[in-house]
């Protein structure tokens, strides 16, 4: 059996991030909104975003790729620090090249990564429009540079449903092929991602064919039901440490919701939450059918692993137990990322990393893992 | 390679519970104090227990050995309807003789398994006299009546820790093995199971050389940072899902906090936590040490895996998936548990689970997981 070192592919990365630049919003809102638009300023030589009052950097954290570890910091950085692969479409490619990645999945940052910094905005108009500001740049730019190779997710209103289906079809309208959903929305004070109230929205995904990216930290930081809970007068250390794994807030709530019952073809990936904790959960759960779905009155009419395997997917950058324990969580159903340009990011080393770690691991789950997965999910127009 | 299925040995299980008779604090108290102890009153059918105005039942899922999945309910349960293993120290050596078990780890109910029922009681002097007594009667009757089979596992009063210092030597002196420790202090308004308020605690515990036990949810449900948090809203089954994981509260604080620095012989088991995700938790620090550590100025002056294996231990009923990874989390460091009389219990086919379960894991190995560790971890005077 050939196994997977030998690669002579490409990777696909199912998550990355643009890190935006300053002129994002800039001459694309009606006047009364542009200057209300989030914009770039200068104080004390530190860029800072202004939106509604809020001033928000760059934290030197997510813009990590390509240092040394000894030079990783959480302290603000200026655009001029950069690496260009942040913000420019153009030097991503470029660095894509240099990491053996021939397509990307992209998330946004200052709008946070599901969009949640409108959900706060008061005037709903102008959260709105900044929000389809955001949609319309990404489509604009990035994904114009290279339609083959940047896969854009796009945000949504999620505060008026009727407006985020809308704006869902107008994504797809601009060629997004995905959508960043929170995974923690009960953060944002919303219902659950497994509550009713959601079925309008999934409907309309379902239909579309498009799949949800529920990515780590994506909901409110200040209000995660999670990893600050565990964090709070703990060395900083816990908080980096649980936080992939936190990401058990959107996938255990999906698997008993119903949600996947009503909507068989919905899909979702658990994003920057690795896999090495998943196999367990998944027979936790089977378990927790078995034994107690009597008294519980389980809407699952499958154990829960029919549902995981149908139309849950879950990324990760380097996991060893993961990938030893991969047949218990489905080859189908995970995929490699890269997570450029942040700290845990595999860039440059993407090529290196995944020959050593799937040196064991037979020819076509390694492909499946690293590439035809992720063309699968997002439906992309390579082989 | 002799491989497990050939088990010619008993087990020991790390985690059961006692269901306290009626009679614990009965007689055993100074006369001021006699009546306001702990104690059973019949209301409407149903036995409860009394304490500082609070009734508690007991919860049907935590007796539900012995009966089919469909009988499960959360349901209160009285005295004459449940198992009389369940509070009858005899009884309960029968069940283990049923079920191929040599030896058992207890912990209390009524009292919260690491005693925290008296943390919350104003009348501290009342408090500290309960609390006294029911490590007085764990050591009477239930270590009485097989010393070599029971595991006497104490709580002290972890609110002053002078108190519970000498409660610890106390219990020691009645012939206590572990000490019992809440693991989501924070949950009870007390500093992270990390912190270093605790160190007077653990400079006795290490002197003496006793193991802590954490089990899950032995912190206040009220308050628990994770579980609840995460089940909001969501079914039931969320819950029951994520409850055992949820001890990653105890696991990664103590991980990062330096504790296990400063105190190198002191040991804790994470309870009833499962192991699948454990391996997963150790790899991750792992990494957060490697890339993170500059910028957090960590205490570790080793690789989080090096305190884990040195220190830290954790149980399992039923872990396919951790079985798997073992040797990521370590072989030395992982115990079988019964959990007896709760809903998850292995109770009466442990010696069949066990033999299904290891039969392509070496003997060896086998031996160390459902035996020798247990023995090593509690002192245990067999063989
Ligand atoms: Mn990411
Ligand atoms: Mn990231
Ligand atoms: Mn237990
Ligand atoms: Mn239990």
């Amino acid at each position: 059996m050939e196994m997977g070192s030998g690669i002579d592919y490409r990777l696909i990365s199912t998550d990355d991030h643009i890190i935006e630049p300053p002129d994002v919003w800039e001459g694309r809102l009606e006047a009364k909104f542009q200057d209300r638009a989030p914009h770039v300023i200068e104080v004390d030589d530190m860029d800072y975003w202004v939106f509604e009052g809020k001033q928000i950097p760059n934290i030197g954290l997510s813009v990590m790729a390509g240092r040394p570890y000894e030079e990783y910091s959480p302290k603000p950085v200026r655009f001029s620090d950069m690496r260009k692969g942040c913000y420019d479409p153009r030097e991503r490619l470029r660095d894509m090249d240099r990491d053996g990645v021939e397509i990307s999945a992209l998330f946004p940052t200052v709008t946070g990564m599901a969009g949640t910094l409108f959900g706060e905005c008061e005037d709903k108009e102008l959260a709105l429009r900044c929000l389809q500001t955001y949609n319309d740049w990404l489509a604009d730019t990035w994904c114009a540079a290279d339609p083959k190779r940047f896969v854009g997710q796009m945000i949504v209103p999620i505060w008026d449903l009727d407006l985020a289906v809308e704006e869902l079809q107008r994504g797809i309208g601009l060629g997004h092929r995905a959508l960043s959903f929170p995974n923690a929305p009960e953060s944002l004070g919303l219902p659950n991602i497994g509550d009713p109230h959601w079925d309008p929205l999934w409907d309309a995904v379902e239909e579309a064919g498009l799949p949800v990216s529920m990515h780590i930290a994506s909901g409110s930081m200040r209000n995660s039901p999670l990893p600050l809970a565990v964090a709070a007068g703990t060395p900083a250390e816990v908080f980096v440490t649980v936080a992939p794994s936190s990401n058990f807030v959107s996938v255990a709530p999906l698997l008993w919701s119903g949600a996947l019952v009503k909507h068989p073809k919905l899909r979702f990936l658990s994003v920057e939450g690795g896999i090495g904790w998943i196999g367990y959960l998944i027979q936790r759960a089977d378990e927790v059918y078995v034994k107690h779905r009597h008294w519980t009155r389980s809407v699952l009419k499958e154990k829960p692993s029919f549902y995981f395997k149908r139309q849950l997917y879950a990324n990760f950058l380097d996991d060893e137990v993961g990938l030893a324990i991969r047949h218990h969580i489905g080859v189908d159903n995970i995929m490699f990322e890269v997570d450029y340009p942040h700290s845990d990011t595999t860039f440059p080393n993407s090529q290196e990393l995944v020959a050593q770690r799937f040196k064991d691991i037979p020819a076509d789950e390694t492909r499946k893992i690293v590439r035809s997965n992720a063309i699968e999910f997002f439906d992309l127009d390579v082989e």
